[in-house]
């Protein structure tokens, strides 16, 4: 008596992806609903079951769908937008900024309906996602039909859909609330990172993670920059301070995990943390090769991911396969390491495990849902074929298959792919509107990059706002006229600093930019140690306002701010023209002189080597003030020794030599 | 007035991929004949030219074929043959016994014909190739319409081409002549690396390649191993060596180049050296990763190769290109390195100039031949587009591009592919053609691989022949009882020797197999010293002829060789069930007992500690001649002190308790 089920398929080389690798040659499914009943051979299968529909897959290869480990599946309208850029600048200067500008609920749609359109299209029949809005994304993937483990972000700064923490891990609850028991979405809550987190943050996210038995999807140990700051920080690498915030009660899903030593992997490997290696990502930031080969051999569930498109550049999980086993042989210098059907088994069962999925979907088995597809063998790249070695298969879909290759996707029982046609998306506007969103960010950044001013204010930079500075400057033989004017009655020391000053000045084509000075300052104290350092970025107005008699100078539009990145980024980001650096040693002191206040700094130049110059500045606030201040600093100037001929109008930049 | 030309391309986006990095939208190009007239904006084309045909480009991407620059293209029929295996067990047990087996004219004609195929669909338009029988290579290419440099294997060793180099290089004098002038087919010679040709052949290729003004195709530094080996034999690494063979005379094209220094990178600039980088095949035999960024810093001309498809598995060189860029990132730890123009330039320009073609192709200039493909960007993976910065249509093209998106090929003025459709080759028939050779192949290996010793036979590891020896052994609870024995008159000692002994056993399943030893065996002088140290593969019958009264065995059939590889190259390659360790002193004498000559060993088993075991053994070649010996082995031996009792038939493996 056979059994009457909704669905057979014959003629396959299934691979089911168990843990025996078990293969049938030709093979099928017995599918009804939403689950496998039974994954035989072709004779058993008819032997057996009674099937409204038979569907001959005429010796393509029949496997568990992917799985991408760790995605921002919205992203995918940030593809392109910079590439070949460092990870701060990229993150701080580009992403962020576009997101804190063009991340909505529609944007997170829009870019979740294309993520998901390419990721069928290349045989992904599940993702772990992370991003704002998650409820977006959610619903887009629902309504595709496919599986996925959407993790709504939480962060300690302001966030596209947050102003605070509190308001997005409600809306986790809320979130979660709404999705857990779907037959598709497992509700998940992001913490960012550790580092984009505090304890409190953490904490919380994990009694949510438990309250409601969810997943935590979150980025842990991506670069060595992290692992130092938490040394530095909590005296601790990163997983071990995770671990500290109880991350670990919950199930977490560990995207990247590029710098861990052993013991860490044993610390997620007892906690049953899945993680997601993502090889593209990790190369083309350059955050260095996870050690996946240990990963794996110490039992491990490690899947494999994409991260988001705008790091990648796409959602190909066939190239990340490759890249996984081709990584792993070049890290150990041995390439019998990774072997193809281990890294079938990563983008497949492991990952499935990695999101604990593993119950659900990850291989071929009865009771697991109907998650599959089927890849043609046949095309040019992909000919002939060797059976003499039982993993040939698994060399040829991993090394010389392409995601093109895939032709029919199912999930859940229900077919979002045949024969390359996509069956659950309406295609059509979503490639207009995503360029559309392309056009609006590209106007934005244009607008951007005009000035330097607003790329500093984009990335936070600066407060604006203004000052006026009266400003005269003057080449001095000795130093020494210059401190005995100090102790003449007629000046009145209100204080004195001693500072060592090294400038970097950033220079841009067309003047009218100004240019951009970062200034490391390190304080000296009486006994000549160095007793602080400061880091400050100066955006120099190149237009004078006045020029008054005998070279007095009033100045407008400097820009200050405290500067929190390195200088290299700054380098990076702002991409000057040319550079100038200038180390001086600076004796500075405020005092009153006629009755008005002056600042007056007794600079010597070391680099280059220019002697030593006297500088008289004052604040003011009104022409006429500035007009009055402007006579009196000429005075005070020729007071402290120099003679009219020595004063000069020219930042110290403009006197450096040009070097070859 | 407007110029009269065959063939106007419009409305694209044309990278021009000259040094300028020019680029024109929307632009296109003049055709006349084989080569291009003009690359312009539309609206300048349209004006100067009254063209045959005109094209609208739709908008796709209009630039330079891709250059292979490092392949064998005829072994696609080899793709999938053997993978996730070191080098050596992959090119001595598999490639070169396969190759020695199956490589003829019709092979490589086969092969050539699916790999233009492979390459046309994924837009490489040349192609440097170095393989046995290239004549044939060069005729398929030539009958598709494909470019390419093609080089006649030479090396020290039997080709399938050529029994002995002096042959091979005659024949590259012919394939020269024949080929030279061509417009396609630039023919080359390709003495092989340097470990795999004498001094004297590398010379006599320089001649060659100087005598006809050919380009040599070779492989230089592939791997640490072979610098080490060069460091060796020739006191310096492989470059110098090079040189010092004159190699650099001639114009070279030098794949991988993974390990050399920056003096070494100067040699290759000052010589106009060419460089092909590999980053599929370097990372998947765990070769090393190439000093890129120098490479291309120091200004050499590297382009990027797929290297064979058996190595690889496919000739997709988008792959190669996003590689290329992501690990010179990875190994610099910088992401700015290798940005995606370079990139793609190294898949055109740099590639071309690389193989001494760059006066030709490489870049869409006026008066260069006409070798382009167009490239749809519109697919999903590749949306949205930015355009704010001038690289981000590179960086579409290197990141998220697929080899399936390259949609028309032209070569030399004759389009090769249009709209996915190929024009110049019939494909009907390749497909099966290769099925069978990897049939017939696959049956090949099998058969070899049903028995060590076929397995061992094939790798050259053994000369077949028979000997038959009568045995027993007996533990002695001290070793003073044979040395006494032996200063007995009974016996004249004909010599004594002293053996540390270090012995590693191969079991496999099923007992018909025997088992292989793999013997490190160190002479001890009279002093002590180890005097030389031999390494020995034997393989052991697991099949006793005859059992004698006593425990005496006549055993047959063990094939002895010189153990040419490692260790670890003999357990990957012939992969044993499992391993036995043994360890021992043994002090071996040849004596005349009974008129008869007998080997002793006196055996102290270190690893395990089995204590002492005395051998008594003879060559025998008749079963009359065995009786009579297994009888006065069973007297010698008991005159040497061992019980009856203590007589063992078990091999020394069999005695080893086994491990957890």
């Amino acid at each position: 008596m056979k059994h009457n089920i909704d669905l057979l398929l014959t003629n396959a080389i299934v691979l089911t992806m168990d843990e025996n690798y078990t293969k049938f040659e030709p093979g099928g499914l017995a599918i009804d609903g939403d689950s496998i009943l039974a994954v035989a051979p072709d004779k058993e299968l008819i032997n057996d079951y009674q099937a409204n529909e038979t569907i001959d897959c005429q010796g393509k290869v029949l496997m568990p769908g992917l799985v991408n480990a760790h995605t921002h599946v919205s992203m995918t309208l940030l593809r392109g937008l910079a590439d070949d850029l460092r990870l701060d600048v990229w993150l701080l200067g580009y992403m962020m900024p576009v997101e804190r500008r063009f991340v909505s609920p529609d944007f997170v749609r829009l870019g979740a309906l294309l993520g998901c359109a390419e990721m069928i299209r290349s045989g992904v029949t599940c993702f772990a996602d992370m991003y704002y809005f998650e409820e977006q994304v959610a619903k887009a993937t629902a309504e595709v039909g496919m599986r996925a483990l959407c993790a709504q972000t939480v962060l300690k700064f302001p966030a596209p859909d947050a102003d605070a923490f509190e308001e997005s891990l409600g809306a986790a609850r809320e979130f979660i609330q709404r999705w857990k028991g779907h037959p598709l979405i497992e509700p998940a809550i992001g913490p960012h990172a550790p580092y984009t987190c505090t304890e409190e943050i953490l904490r919380a996210t994990v009694e949510l993670a438990l309250e409601f038995d969810v997943p935590i999807h979150t980025h842990l140990a991506e670069t060595a920059l992290e692992v130092e700051n938490s040394r530095q920080e909590h005296d601790m690498p990163v997983i071990p301070y995770a671990k500290k915030q109880n991350l670990f009660d919950a199930k977490v899903l560990a995207a990247h995990c590029v710098h861990i030593d052993d013991g860490e992997i044993h610390t997620l490997l007892h906690h049953g943390a899945g993680v997601a290696h993502n090889p593209s990502s990790n190369l083309k930031l350059a955050s260095g090769t996870a050690p996946v080969k240990k990963m794996l051999d110490t039992g491990l569930n490690v899947g494999i991911g994409t991260d988001g498109p705008a790091s990648n550049n796409d959602l190909d999980l066939f190239e990340e396969m490759r890249l996984a086993a081709f990584l792993a042989k070049n890290a150990t210098g041995d390439p019998t390491s990774l072997p193809a059907p281990i890294a079938l088994a990563m983008a497949t069962r492991l990952g499935a495990q990695a999101l604990h999925f593993g119950h659900l979907i990850g291989s071929l088995e009865p009771g697991k849902r109907a998650d599959l597809i089927l890849v043609n063998i046949n095309n040019w790249h992909n000919i002939p074929h060797y059976r003499r070695d039982e993993n040939s298969i698994y060399a040829q879909l991993v090394y010389a298959a392409k995601s093109t290759d895939v032709t029919d996707v199912m999930v859940n029982g229900q077919w979002l792919m045949r024969d390359h046609r996509l069956l659950t998306l309406e295609e059509q506007g979503l490639a207009e509107q995503a360029h559309d969103y392309a056009r609006r960010i590209d106007a934005f950044l244009i607008e951007r990059e005009q000035s330097v001013l607003s790329k500093l204010l984009a990335i936070g930079g600066a407060t604006e706002g203004e000052s006026f500075e009266v400003q005269v400057k003057a080449r001095i033989p000795d130093p020494k006229l210059v401190l005995t004017a100090l102790e003449k009655p007629e000046i009145e020391i209100l204080y004195s600093r001693h500072y060592h000053e090294y400038d970097s000045y950033f220079i841009f084509d067309g003047s009218e930019q100004g240019s951009l000075r970062y200034r490391e300052d390190e304080y000296i104290d009486e006994d000549g140690n160095i007793s602080n350092i400061r880091y400050r970025l100066t955006l120099i107005g190149q237009q004078r306002e006045r020029h008054y008699p005998n070279d007095v100078l009033l100045s407008r539009s400097r820009y200050l701010a405290p500067a929190v990145h390195s200088l290299r980024f700054y380098r990076e980001y702002f991409k000057p023209t040319h550079e100038i650096f200038v180390e001086k040693d600076r004796l500075r002191w405020r005092v009153l002189y006629k009755g008005t206040e002056f600042y007056i700094n007794l600079d010597r130049l070391d680099q280059p080597n220019l002697g030593y110059f006297v500088e008289v500045k004052s604040r003011t606030w009104s022409r006429r003030d500035a007009e009055h201040k402007a006579e009196v600093s000429t005075d005070l100037i020729l007071f402290l020794g120099a003679t009219p001929e020595d004063i000069i109008v020219e930042e110290y930049p403009a006197l450096v030599p040009p070097t070859s």
